[in-house]
């Protein structure tokens, strides 16, 4: 048996789930696309990450009949015809992609789906975390790197699409530092902290929860989730504005969130300490809260997947480039 | 029978030329590529294409063990391959693509190729060019986009790279206007003139061919051609230097190159003629010598393959988006 | 008879208010201006318009030596002269022009005025707004131009002055877009939206109006109506802040505002429907309050004034450029 | 009698030669323009500045039905119907204005010229220059100005047009510095030196006479004329490249060029004396040159008509702003 | 006797307060630095000024093996060392250096202090202010020079360090200016109003009290004490938002604040009068407050310390160049 | 007995060459200075050297009176009194500094210098070089960090001044990378490479030597004299130019310049091999024609000054920070 993932109305094997070199998707990264995950089985946010689906859709002007409701039933058929993949302690990471099909001077060639392409696979999202369980305890050194992020007047991050391979080129540098679990975080053209590369950034000081304006990056569904729901629940007043390397040297606590680990801590910028250099009371809070909410405990689970990859920077961040 | 594509040592049907979903191209774009096209069979500039080939693949760290050589071998063995596919006054239009392969957390999947990816396929130059005939006689309406180029501080266009879609959003502006015939051209961030969206830009003043600096741009083999061999072998003076549309607006002819089209007229910017309007004695006396140099009319060709679609704005430009 | 303009202290018929071609508005742009309406023949905001006037005066440096008061005076007095010019149903529409007079090298020139210039006019409103009334029901296309708005650091927006011959530009830009009701709106330097070509504009998001950050604006008194008194009197939250193109294609309602026509729905941005695509409910509900507040029926006036031009996109801004 | 000014067809006298305030011009500063000279009566490079005209009306889009010859034919004739009202001694300067005309919305109003309008006046030189031969004795000190050049990107400068105010704003600034003989020298976004208010600048080093690319500045028929003809003929290399501040203060001479005075020394910069801090050896030979050619002395000539303005400061710059 | 200065670990005649050539604060601008005041003898703030160094040691990672507490024990040292030095009626203003210390290439050279170096001296604070009285009375005219602000992005103004030869540069352009009393106040890339050359900027609209954003700007001790204490006591509105000169021409009143003045008023700015002109009644409330809070009337002390430099522009900013 | 340093007129011993705390350029970084050495005792370009001293002096209007003659003197003088300090292969190595002298405020300090400064120290050159002669082997690996430099139109860096901590904070950057001989390399804010820290950079294409226009750099002695006599002497094309580091990417040989080691090869950037990978023949040619010029085998007598530092990156660039 296999893994089967939807392909614009049927089910195909993992193996077999591929995208014509004629397609959009391969000459532009034209394709907007969403990665979820399950907490006991159950898929967090699912109808969140299908309405920024359908935005990036709209932009990007894809001619995809589909609706919130269409897409999330045949997420659910997908999880659905992969049960019996999925070892009991698994969690569901779905990848969602759109794209907008096969150029029209392409169009003539036989036997290719030559519409827009509706793509969802499911897979365990173990292989996403599976060496991060120690980033929990060390913590990650944030990395300014030289690779500014595109700001948004030119190709706007808040639709998650698939032309960054920018993110890569900052992974790149991220892993020629010597420090040990070392993470890319880039600026913008003005020397804002923006976000990682497929995570965003959080400072407290003084008790205030602060993250960048959602502006030159990707408003990540975890990110609403802290700032709208779990501070509020918490009573943590949380902001949103620019926020500079002096002002995370100056930080009490800093973290990352993204949707396969949730939030982890990051304790140094450029190797200088943040706060006390440990993972915070209030980081603590926060997690305590989101595992009690979705009803396991994050630390533990990802923890328990761990299977000792002790190399440092391979394998850290969940895109890390392919490094010999 | 059907064409074939080369795809990692083994050739398959066009059909089944795809990328798993779990590809780091189909992740962040992450892939560079070439496209050539042969002349009376005989591929044009062939190792100039894969020179820059490898050039984005050293910068993007891709780890393929491939040396020009052996990529060029495999590229005349793709079009061996499929040489009874062809029509007798086709030519071939070559497509190489390079990926990184699957990202480390996807290696876990069976059945797939792991490691970097290289593709050829060989497809008919008609595809591309069939609706381009009558740009020869109207000329092309060149539009300035709202999209800007992504400067190369951000991400270098002289990688041909596949994260790209703001190409894609500049021709969606471009089919908004009334004019027929209308191309994007992009401006950078300083407002000088860089490229179409899979052409480069020239102008004529006074008898002297200018070119935007190779510095926001894609610098295109047919405006290599262009610049180092024929306006040498026409004893033109070609600069290279930064033009703004004031200087577009004043010039004497203008016109777009590409490799599919190798020449064509732009006799407006913006819906305001460039020189007389029409298409001019230099661009006429550049395409005769390229057409002697190959040893084939390249304008007759082209109109030869016209398939009579006559919808302004749709199919006129390589890249155009699909469009109801 | 005829309407009569004030210039410097005398009445002159309409068609003999003009300026000589040594003054310094017409060398340099150099005048600042207001342009104000009535309702029911009632001046609306006269004071804050003169306000606004005055500072324009002061940071040119311009030597007028007149009031607040004294320029109220003056205004009353314009609309008392031509009050039989105009017809029961008509609303005066004033423009107050201020210039500060001849260059120095030029006041050689005999029987010519000297010294700083102050004019007003007093012409039907219907002239502006004849043929907008079917932009209640269908709504603006704005378009997004690549022509940006000129960031305040060089020369602020937020004076209103003559220095603009870049609004004309952009409204060029609309005119060549195939969609009907196309008005220019533009970007700033970063991205973020401006203004269109004489008006401001709002969105609608979750029950927030949102518009930009009076910055790289003109400050309207009907943007300021919505902002301070209106929104206030509905209880509506209004926020100022920076607005990008994502904004508006999520936002659920659009709309401009300017002096003439009060307020007009924007239901596309770049012919992407914003919302239902429909002129909205908070819109219908702010209009209403302006009607009620002032005491007559902004878009059935508007309505009534309608001359029957259906030639779209031709006259649709009241700041048009001269098209064949 | 009285000067006689070209209005659209016919002649007015001086004192009338006036704009509606309802034109275009006095909207948006959308006025293109020329200013001449002649040397002897004979005017110089009058082709060339109507060429440029053509090229700002063209961009600008106004619908003025007039060629070379024909706006060539009208000013020759203004010149010769003002004849009798000139001195000997006196030279023609001729202000050419086009403006688009009314626009639409007030084109009901009675009695006005509606179409584009093409006016030429023609006034003594003397106006301009009457207080600028001290300067040829003791040089102008540049003075950088906090205002910056408007980029092209946001309004081309190459076009001389009428919505300059940000010119004055800089003259207001230059005003306030302490030291005589003191213009401003408005430098661009990246720091590069630009213009001056209404004159180009030149610096010489080691013999080549260098000055600004002709981007982010009007390309003066002066400026070209030393550029093109004068170095030409005294074996000068000239060249077009990027200055800053830093070039300046190492240069051995520096200048402006202007159509009224011809050329100026600059002989500090910001009150640090450039070279020897007293007029050079090139700039006397490109003069001597320049006067020879045209056959009168350009210095003299502007000395015999100084009206013994000793206020330093006032009245310096053509362009000055009416100081108290 | 003589004036005691604290240098790493002992106490030197301040004549002998000298750094060695080699040192790294002499080859890069490399130190940090406090300077702070008293008020009848107790210093102000002086652990906040403390807490504000050791930031910018961290980030210099200047390896000082110091606390904020043993900082503060060698300040209180000092000062008891140099007690009878002092004058009844004096203050005593300290200066805290902190360097790197010799580079390694240096470390050769005997007998010099090798590690990082703390000074600390202490002098009498009328020497910074003697000439401020008159400005209590007569204002500050500010200046925009065209000197901008160097961004935090490329060194970060929030880190107090000796890299800053760039505000002696604006100091010298308004020293060029014929108005007396004129201070520099430097705007950022985006035209917005930073900070003075060692002062900050407020002005005051409507009752609210408004300071730039604490970005391109140093954060003053002054200026938070402001914002943070006086205005929350006076329950006066205080907001820190981005401000244009426009807002400054608008603004009712306007001040600086400093450590050694406390606090200033601004009564134009570019010539232009603010507000009345006068100095404000707001300005007069915070500065009582002040006043009462440290038990001494600010303003009377400074006077008391005039030493009737008259001389306009020469001296009257604590920063001053030395000009002949 | 002592190295002795000249300060102000008279000469002391090394140990108490140092400048008071409160001289200006403790304050400010406010200094100029040049760095030069001999090659056999001779110094080379000594008058360069100073000649680029007086512009800083005379742009920063330092009020030193001093001519190039006189500081030339001095600067032998220095030499001649330490003659017996040094060893018999040892090279002089001067540093001349020119501080403004003490603020106004502080000239009440008795027994200080008061006026501006003139110091000039002279040690052995094999300081700064000792750990250099493996690069000649090794190579560079430039480091492109995420500090930028700051362009000129803040502070030009073609000044050679002591406000650059900004340099300090690159070089701190590199030490944090894995790779061994790593040095910072810095873009400006387009993306164009300027310079190292204290080293100009040139590459190698084809046969012609390429090195960044002189604008946002410091214009080296050394980098004049590759461009100006050594490539002239050696019949080699050398251009100034814009270069992005996809053109080092694409270079066959890359060097840097620097006055104490002359030149170093660059092997490779951000960890990617330039060309072979290995020092060039041109790099040879270059460094044997000034080995020949100046009469000694420079690389050889760096290397005989090696003391066998092995610790990669510590001491590897002559403005390391130091590290623990």
């Amino acid at each position: 048996m296999t893994r089967k993932v939807y392909m614009n109305g049927s089910f195909v094997d993992e193996q077999d789930a591929k995208v014509s070199i004629y397609d959009s998707s391969l000459m532009f990264g034209d394709m907007v696309f969403e990665m979820t995950r399950s907490f006991n089985g159950e898929q967090f946010k699912l109808r969140e990450h299908i309405k920024r689906l359908l935005t990036g859709i709209k932009i990007f002007r894809i001619p995809l009949e589909e609706t919130e409701d269409s897409i999330y039933e045949k997420c659910l058929l997908t999880i659905d015809q992969n049960k019996g993949e999925f070892k009991d302690d698994d969690e569901h990471r779905l990848m969602i992609d759109v794209s907008r099909g096969l150029l029209d001077i392409y169009k003539g060639v036989d036997g290719l789906h030559k519409e827009a392409n509706l793509i969802i696979a499911d897979f365990p999202l173990r292989w996403t975390v599976k060496s991060m369980g120690i980033l929990f305890d060390q913590g990650i050194n944030a990395f300014i790197s030289s690779q500014r992020a595109i700001p948004a007047r030119y190709l706007d991050p808040k639709i998650k699409n698939r032309s960054r391979v920018f993110y890569l080129m900052a992974n790149i540098e991220a892993a020629q530092v010597r420090y040990p679990n070392t993470w890319a975080l880039m600026l913008d053209d003005d020397g804002y902290i923006t976000e990682g590369t497929g995570d965003n950034f959080f400072i407290i000081k003084d008790g205030v929860v602060i993250t960048p304006e959602g502006r030159n990056i990707l408003r990540g569904i975890s990110r609403d989730y802290v700032i709208y729901e779990l501070c509020k629940e918490l009573k943590l007043e949380c902001v949103q504005k620019n926020i500079e390397p002096y002002d995370v040297y100056n930080a009490d606590e800093a973290f990352m969130t993204g949707t396969p680990f949730c939030m982890l801590p990051v304790t140094s910028l450029n190797e200088l300490q943040i706060g006390s250099g440990e993972r915070g009371p209030i980081f603590n809070l926060i997690l305590k809260k989101w595992s009690e909410n979705i009803g396991l405990d994050i630390e533990s689970q990802i923890k328990s997947w761990d299977e000792g990859n002790n190399d440092k920077n391979i394998g850290t961040s969940p895109y890390q480039f392919s490094k010999k």
